[in-house]
């Protein structure tokens, strides 16, 4: 950020009175652009036993494997989101299930929200984002292709709870 | 949004290609700038069965009551954003449990998540966005002079929770 949104001038870093942390600051008009974290949210689509994989099309990680997720859009709710991402990025309608997985990526300043669903039509036609799309069974899972560590973790998590017979819910931190 | 943060040249509203919402874009630099939902992260504080609660300094719903909550910044953990509101906004030191409430409210375009916690030491110094500070139990919690329905949400689904004995994790939208 170096111009104000707001009036055109140029910002400064600066701590403005009453706040611990430095923010981009105009002098020109006093608006303070505070700048947060984004919600990343997602599906781990479920059909037969096996999931839906989406291999992306964009980078970062061009052609790595990835559950269909995206940036949570002002004005919808977080489930809205996930059946969006999941439509556009894989062509498949789910049901939603309960969240999942709740991550925090400070390095990047996001948090991951992955929820159960069911894949009830696929139109097996991949999105802009997406070079191809697959329902995996646990075992042809590509661990070492897959493009994000809260996919894999997600991935992780929703076996180990199959294998135990119940999903949960799951927060965690990628440091 | 009137200017682009990156060049200061005038920006203009418009779906960009391979886009299906409009945004803010530059023609001058190609910056386009998007605008995403804020997740507000709290805390509901127990101690000896008493929930502790704000009264707020600021606008919105200045005087109203409300669980110690506010916006995430960078680089930080959901986690860590709950326990630094905590400590910001009502001077205790919590013990953090797990995600309780997770609430779309698209209206505003913001998501808040409130952690079970209970408190381990407490100032009742209130902070620069606190007016008082106080324990309050079942019977007196204030609930036509709460702030937010986010909030009076958290605390329905935790008295029912404690009654049945067990807290589970509970996601909602607020339309």
């Amino acid at each position: 950020m170096k111009f104000c949104a707001n009036c055109g001038a140029e910002v400064v870093r600066r701590v403005p009175p009453g706040d611990t942390l430095e923010r981009w600051v105009c002098d020109n008009c006093g608006e303070i652009h505070y700048q947060n974290p984004k919600l990343v949210v997602g599906t781990i689509p479920e059909r037969d036993g096996k999931i839906l994989l989406c291999r992306r099309a964009i980078e970062p990680r061009y052609g790595y494997w990835t559950l269909p997720a995206g940036f949570m859009e002002n004005a919808e709710t977080t489930a809205q989101a996930a059946l969006r991402e999941t439509l556009e990025e894989s062509g498949a309608a789910v049901e939603l299930g309960a969240p999942f997985t709740l991550i925090s990526v400070p390095r990047v300043s996001q948090v991951h929200l992955f929820y159960l669903a069911r894949v009830r039509e696929i139109e097996f036609k991949a999105g802009e984002e997406t070079l191809e799309v697959a329902l995996v069974e646990e075992a042809a899972i590509p661990w070492r292709e897959i493009a994000f560590r809260t996919v894999a973790y997600t991935l992780k998590q929703w076996f180990e709870d199959r294998k135990r017979g119940a999903y949960g819910f799951h927060a965690a931190d990628i440091a």
